[in-house]
């Protein structure tokens, strides 16, 4: 599998609700393929509605760069090489919560993009996801 | 329940994906809750990629207007009385495979959103969706 | 005056909210200025969620073109003169229920938008709220 | 009721209006449901023209995190978790002057933006409008 398949989306959603039940938090999880292609979504109830397009970006940015957002974050400061980078692709979210999605080989097939707590909590909702893979 | 919840969204996907399979096609579902925001989003493998969008904006379609987006359509056509409103809303689709979802009550509480094959295939895909209810 | 005030503005929708009542139709009423900026809104209850931003497009479609919305669309048919106008100005509305405002002189001082209904009963309730100033 | 009504919309912007004069400011008022979807909308006399789009990013953004928009910007500052949260959604206001609206019961119904002031002026009316409900 060089590409994530809605099997394997749906396995990283439904880690990703039990990390978020887990943690006590609503969240909005979206999975995208190696086009960056919106494969599975699910939002909690009550998790913010600010929050759908937020990890759907997260999501995308993570694949984008392949790394996940909060390192992007990290460059795209006032006086980092990236700075303001967040104006292309129609908007990028630079901060926790986009991780990328690996195979058995370690080649990125995707990624996931969490939203609706704390940076801390959406890169770790988005961790228990990629680690259902 | 006057809005849709994740779980009657992940029920009215799961139809949609059982009847898909029935009729051996691949496709794009989306459910938008009353107030037209995404909840649950499934893409079939290989299912088109152009239909992502296309089923979300079905659904939206159809919860914007509380009808079947085919309705719409007939309405749209040049010399009809609602000619080119697909340019309205970031982008109306006015084709068949958007259909409102109700409570038992009658209550519109979202829409779900079908793209991926013929239209006559997509309102019938979305129909067992919104049958889940 | 020569431009619209919020006072007429809201005897616009006032006007325009008693016809809606009186025709019993939901209505979403938008009043913009001789600039085309959005003077005054209001979306009835249960009225439809598209047409909040199909109003505002024919109130400006009015006011840039200095006539109602449903002379432009006479226009805008396949084969017509102004083939496709709606794609430009982020998105036209080109059926009834855009018109016009004018102060005593005659002159134009905004327009005002309606949606919710048939055009027909759009094209009225404009007319009503016109027929305020 | 779990969703602000028009009648409901309409108490929020005259308060907020009757604050604006008390203050001697002038002042775009808007208010979304709880879907974010606009309700109503009133633009005082000589009020700022870039206002307009601001009052009504106030508000969706105060309703698509449930907080004041003032507080998501102490978050979003260069080196803050939520660093250009700003670029999502198409485009949030993240300083002061967008509230949530509630319901007798605490419930989130929708949310008001003010825009035409200092930040202050601006959040002041807003909770005027707020306080209304």
């Amino acid at each position: 599998m060089n590409n994530i398949t809605l099997e394997g989306a749906r396995k990283v959603i439904d880690a990703a609700l039990k990390k978020s039940e887990e943690l006590g938090v609503k969240m909005n999880i979206a999975v995208v393929d190696a086009g960056t292609n919106l494969v599975a979504f699910n939002k909690m109830d009550d998790a913010w509605l600010g929050s759908i397009d937020i990890s759907q970006k997260k999501a995308r940015t993570a694949r984008y760069f392949n790394m996940n957002t909060g390192e992007i974050g990290k460059l795209s400061q006032p006086g980092g090489s990236l700075y303001n980078i967040e104006h292309s692709n129609n908007g990028l979210i630079t901060f926790p919560g986009g991780v990328v999605l690996k195979n058995a080989a370690g080649e990125i097939i995707g990624a996931v993009g969490v939203s609706g707590s704390t940076v801390e909590d959406d890169h770790a909702v988005a961790e228990a996801g990629a680690s259902a893979i």
